[in-house]
């Protein structure tokens, strides 16, 4: 792992980070208390589609697990964003993405089909992104880890969190089983862990159908829906300090060292 | 109102009161923080069928948000219940709902009936409750008003709170919309103020299909289901701290007198 950029502000220190995972450079970002001495849990954050790994409302969740909570949180720019592709194809998916949702059609086609092979691709880059991490002694391999992705970022993170033993708690969201989804249906039996998983109930992109048939699909012992009124971005604030107790309660506050 | 007992333990206060309306006995009792000054928010809570005004996990509760958060905490025994009631018709009726749980039918019937026919009756009860209490210095008419009611608690307090502009937010849930329940139907669509909906995925009495209709027909602008693994009884303890921080975001704190 190479550091390519470091800063401090507001108590928060942010590292710039690039990984070769099987070829590939992935891009990340790394942030941790600015004093911080010794292990803590480590958050893992999957952006949404078209969305980067300093995509502003991510960055600030972020900041704010590093500076309330004394947490390590990483993001990355998964397959085909961020760094990963130009300005021009971001904006072109970016503009099927509201296509789609314009048409009332809700995710599927050619759409739903990258963000599940980018889902395949992210898992082994963040397993090492994982390994990386751990390596640091601001973060330690000893602490648990959690993670945190809604949309793109839960299809991402759901065969992740199914297959790594390391994470324990997750928050998934805006995502649905859909047709020919046995894959992420597979995955979803196999997560152990609690989840927390967010419901929109007039989600134009995921139906309300399908996202149920995921939350049911899901095999952990403790998992809870949360749904609300509103489409696919327009998740209440309050769900995101519900977060932070989930966080809270399953990773368990950073050990602060004198 | 007549107060017939008074005690203080732990720095909460317990006033038990009975309270004729429209010529029934209605026994309540009260909980305020013990050096209570002045008016402090309200809420209200609803007991479950076969449940009493001091059941012991609801009483438990009550004394929490007593002295947590200093609010004052009403609960009264429904119609056909507690003090209002044999002990052999109650166990009766206790009897009635287990039956019809062991028999996985759900809630219906003369159970049911019953039930939406308390709720009819609770309700000018608890306003003329609210009255009463508003009155007294250390509650106050000024401050805002919140209710909790699962189960047979939901179904009297969803055309109470429709009904009454002084509930500014309620948490309800383990209840639905079975067949003939155009009432409740229409009184939760009249709902306006913020609903925090609980629902057992795995609930012995309500379907998840009955439930999530009544979550559906709620008429508030800002309202969140909570799904959880389990039955009827089963909701986790992690809820109850989760109602905690939704009436401490809609109710606010109470003012402490110096």
């Amino acid at each position: 792992m190479k550091f390519t950029a470091q800063q401090s502000d507001d108590g928060v220190t942010e590292r710039l980070f690039d990984l070769t995972v099987a070829g590939a450079v992935v891009p990340g970002v790394l942030w941790t208390p600015e004093a911080a001495v010794g292990p803590r849990p480590l958050l893992l954050i999957g952006h949404g589609g078209s969305q980067h790994k300093l995509f502003a409302p991510l960055a600030a969740y972020a900041k704010n697990y590093a500076k309330t909570f004394h947490y390590a949180v990483a993001l990355i720019d998964g397959p085909g964003h961020g760094a990963r592709t130009t300005q021009e194809q971001s904006a072109g998916f970016g503009e099927k993405i509201r296509q789609q949702m314009s048409r009332g059609e809700g995710l599927g086609g050619e759409v739903l089909e990258r963000m599940m092979q980018w889902a395949g691709q992210a898992k082994p880059e963040w397993q090492a992104v994982l390994d990386a991490v751990q390596l640091l002694d601001i973060v330690g391999s000893g602490g648990p880890v959690g993670y945190l992705g809604l949309s793109m970022g839960a299809l991402s993170g759901i065969s992740l969190v199914a297959d790594e033993p390391r994470i324990k708690a997750a928050v998934f969201g805006l995502a649905g089983l859909h047709e020919g989804s046995q894959v992420l249906a597979e995955a979803a039996r196999k997560l152990a862990v609690p989840i927390e998983f967010l419901l929109q109930w007039d989600d134009e992109m995921v139906s309300r159908q399908a996202a149920m048939a995921l939350f049911d699909a899901i095999g952990s012992a403790e998992k809870t829906l949360h749904a609300n009124r509103g489409g696919h971005g327009g998740v209440p604030p309050f769900e995101r300090a519900g977060w932070m107790q989930f966080f809270s309660r399953h990773l368990g506050p950073a050990i602060i060292s004198p």
